[in-house]
């Protein structure tokens, strides 16, 4: 029954690649269905959110990061696919990590769930970035790779505009593995949902 | 002479907009010419900026807002002209305010300088954004918008892809006048910039 569901308020915690990428689409289709929910997304790391769910001040979260707090569950989402991302005038050798080896790194800042994820997936395919640069924004990292500053690892979300554009180019994964880190929705164990946060929940998970 | 130029370090404090969109072209620029000088940009909002500014942990800031502490002097550097955004499915009718006035508007949350500038500019245009809702960041608006969600006042700089690829359309300013915001660099007023932030201002000011 959809009672619960004329009124009310949803307010959404999420980390920013996933508020600024993935929640559009859900969200049109979350508010086409229930115009009288009034939602609203807030942006915060990982462990703010993680507060926030147990302050009770959102009602949802989605984040990269796993959870640390006990009583917080996490729920896995969707996978958010990564690629080494190059200016499209470059062209890289026939030894291609012998190649990203020697490249100039873009990266983001410590504590950013990409810069974890980045040089996870780097050391498992040997390369290491030894000439780097901090950027604090996935879409500034985008940005400077495409002005052919130099080379970054980024979730292929923030790069779909800039690739289909003609402005960067995306490597194949080598020995086609694909890289990519894992996505969750979090609960705080002890609290009822909301019927609003059912169903968004709900719209989720239904593809 | 750039004596002072062959080793050291630059930090650059921005908020997000501009650290994501309008820097890269001057850090390509500035890190080809001075490749032994380690750049690094820290992104936060204006009031967290300034703090940083004062307690020297940045070189060089660029912001949207307007400082309010006495001791930081701000400098005009470019003018971010923003724009109304539509789904490119949808068509206003002919008197635009009065539709304006009637679509579901898409908004930052209170505290962010683009939400500042939305209402002040959507006010002396005579539009209200009556039904509404929050998101976090601007990237998450623009694609909300191209998903058909409701309209929006963004920065150009931000939509520029999206209206490449055809998934938003900007509205003609009303009246021709242009809509746009102030960017600032910061000074710490007795503080003497290094060498490099000197370099790298004299390259922002320069066509």
């Amino acid at each position: 029954s959809r009672t619960g569901l004329k009124r009310g308020t949803l307010v959404i915690g999420s980390s920013t690649t996933i508020a600024s990428y993935w929640l559009p689409p859900y969200l049109a289709k979350f508010c086409a269905q229930y115009p009288h929910i009034k939602v609203e997304v807030q942006i915060a790391n990982t462990a703010q959110i993680e507060h926030a769910l147990l302050e009770c001040t959102i009602d949802l979260a989605l984040v990269e990061g796993t959870p640390t707090e006990p009583h917080i569950i996490s729920k896995h989402w969707q996978n958010d696919l990564m690629s080494v991302v190059i200016p499209s005038s470059l062209k890289p050798a026939k030894n291609v990590k012998a190649w990203l080896n020697k490249q100039f790194w873009l990266l983001r800042e410590p504590g950013s769930g990409t810069l974890e994820m980045s040089v996870k997936l780097l050391q498992q395919h040997d390369v290491t970035a030894k000439n780097s640069m901090q950027l604090g924004s996935n879409e500034a990292i985008a940005r400077a790779v495409a002005q052919g500053m130099g080379v970054a690892l980024l979730p292929n979300v923030v790069t779909e505009d800039l690739v289909q554009l003609g402005k960067l180019t995306r490597l194949k994964p080598q020995n086609n593995i694909e890289l990519s880190r894992p996505l969750y929705q979090l609960h705080y164990k002890d609290r009822p949902s909301s019927h609003a946060a059912q169903a968004f929940e709900k719209s989720l998970f239904s593809e």
